[in-house]
């Protein structure tokens, strides 16, 4: 008899806790998602979760996820149904069903609403994702390095609004998705990135479900116990404390459909007197000294932690005030790569440095 | 036997010159129109003009343009077929073909166009159009006020981006379209409003195209007798000659994807001593004297003259030192409906006015 994994109403807490602590600050707020995803378990069943192996070759995955900047989706809810009209809007384009729903990304929302949407629908989700984690742009996913086109890509809102894509390249998706995403009020729901099994078979990053149930079941019961989950999350992760200290200024905006901006942080206990930066597009990426020494840097992963509770904290909610420790991961060894430092390294965002591992940042310090 | 009218290489000047006097200074240079119709015309034979009733009530009707502000178009030449693959994205999306392309648009480029991508794909083009002149967005059609939806709507561009649109309402398909235009560099070329041919009957402004082609030859046989077309043109389209001067400012910005702002016209001859202001959105809306009193405002049509030739000048091309005609002619009486006026009247530009039509504002002057 075949084993089947099942994602149930109570598993919900963990996926959401933990597709926070790998959001990275971004990805929505996983709470929204948690709910729909409850709900529509509630109504429908439990989901079950594949292996992408256990897919046929020419089986058709899609990918569902909200696009936009987190600010606006704490203000605008979905409605419930854009994202399953995201995806029935490509299976009519593709002239065929979805047999799976897949995660973009490991980000609270974003790891949350394809769920809700696989209960709605009856359909299983796939164990993985396309980032190991959240990033700010679509085209930032490993399906980009093995030539899976993010087109046709479907897009909905809540008004009952409907656009679909067909562009050049993955970049050129990612511009047009922006602008009307920001026209549809600054937050949309997407089905893209459609896919056979041989294509996710070759291109998604594994185990990304299993990883963020483990990471949220992980805090929980180190919150239930009254630890913080730091020290067994750098434990079990290969993760590395960064910092500890209050948020003393938070510098965001919404611009061009993306939260931006900065935060500094004030150092507490052994790091008292000293001061942290951290720069934010919808996630973090880039953690650096006062002396503008780096201490982790995109695509390694940089997560907000309440320092009391080890709550993750998102770059919305993040406020002066709040007392937090950084916390570094290194990113999938995907990221690593020319390919991958050219989609989502330090140079695409802007910032003028060369990519160094956590792991090379952190033994200088 | 039936009688055809043809479409013939011969016809396509006179085609652009009247559609450039009815588009008011918008649609797009119809040169680039113009030539872009003659080749198709060489390489495939001339196109044939239909009576809207000659259509079969299920028939499929696509109107093809392009969308952008006119400034941009003079310097993005179309590839050529981005025209012919909107139309072919909208077929696919309807499971269908076409059997009849419309001009949503009486302006330069925009009465062109079509007629180029009916020749190149061997189909009719229609006798009429959904304005009747020229308008600057694209829910400005007569189509609206008959319930006739602007989607599935499809753009293209020339670097090979398509995208598809079903919105709500016509207003959010132009809002939508718009941000999409900018980001496809400032134009695109777009397939929209699929109607059947009982929609069209009930819906279209008829005659357009012949109209357009009378307009063009008397201003050419007015042209080849040295005489300025402006009295002839007045006479057999119940016009008014509103102004004669010297363009002696122009104030114009491409913003939102529009060419907008406005220009001084100081008064020769007759009209010595005095100013009239044009102002413009893509299309001349406003014409008002130096006290403020208007002349003339949307929907009925202001078109811009050469002094000496009467050749009809856009809001594009005109410039400091320009001497030239300003003439006034009514509107469709569709548009003096309270939904035309809720569509195209002064107060949806943002003019604080009541719409008084043409024939009460020059018979007070």
């Amino acid at each position: 008899m075949d084993q089947v994994t099942l994602i149930t109403r109570a598993d919900m807490a963990d996926v959401a806790l933990g597709g926070a602590f790998l959001g990275t600050g971004g990805g929505g707020d996983p709470y929204i998602g948690r709910l729909m995803a409850e709900q529509a378990i509630d109504a429908n069943g439990p989901v079950p979760v594949l292996d992408v192996d256990a897919l046929d070759d020419d089986a058709l995955i899609v990918p569902v996820a909200m696009m936009g900047a987190p600010t606006v989706m704490l203000e605008k809810l979905p409605r419930g149904d854009e994202a399953v009209a995201a995806l029935r809007s490509l299976e009519a384009v593709m002239g065929r069903k979805a047999e799976a729903i897949f995660c973009i990304e490991a980000g609270g929302l974003n790891s949350t609403i394809p769920i809700a949407v696989a209960a709605t629908v009856g359909l299983p989700v796939i164990d993985g994702d396309g980032m190991g984690r959240a990033f700010p742009e679509l085209q930032m996913v490993s399906l980009t390095m093995f030539d899976v086109h993010a087109c046709p890509m479907a897009m909905s809102d809540e008004k009952g609004n409907a656009l679909v894509l067909n562009t050049v390249d993955n970049l050129s998706t990612e511009k047009f998705a922006r602008v009307i995403t920001v026209e549809m009020g600054g937050a949309a729901m997407i089905a893209l990135y459609p896919m056979t099994g041989a294509q996710a078979k070759r291109a998604i990053l594994r185990g990304s479900l299993s990883l963020i149930t483990n990471i949220g079941r992980l805090i929980r019961s180190e919150q239930d116990s009254n630890r913080n989950p730091a020290d067994r999350l750098a434990k079990e992760l290969s993760g590395v404390r960064l910092f500890e200290g209050r948020v003393t200024d938070v510098d965001r905006r919404t611009e061009g459909g993306f939260a931006r901006g900065q935060a500094k942080i004030e150092g507490l206990e052994a790091y008292q007197g000293r001061t942290l930066t951290l720069k934010f597009q919808n996630e973090f990426l880039m953690a650096e000294t006062e002396d503008g020494t780096p201490l982790a840097m995109t695509p390694d992963l940089i997560c907000l932690l309440d320092l009391e509770t080890g709550q993750p904290i998102t770059t919305e909610q993040m406020a002066y005030g709040y007392r937090v420790i950084v916390f570094g991961l290194p990113c999938d060894p995907k990221w690593r790569t020319d390919h991958g430092l050219s989609l989502v390294g330090p140079g695409y965002f802007g910032y003028e440095r060369d990519y160094q591992p956590i792991e090379t940042l952190t033994q200088k310090t």
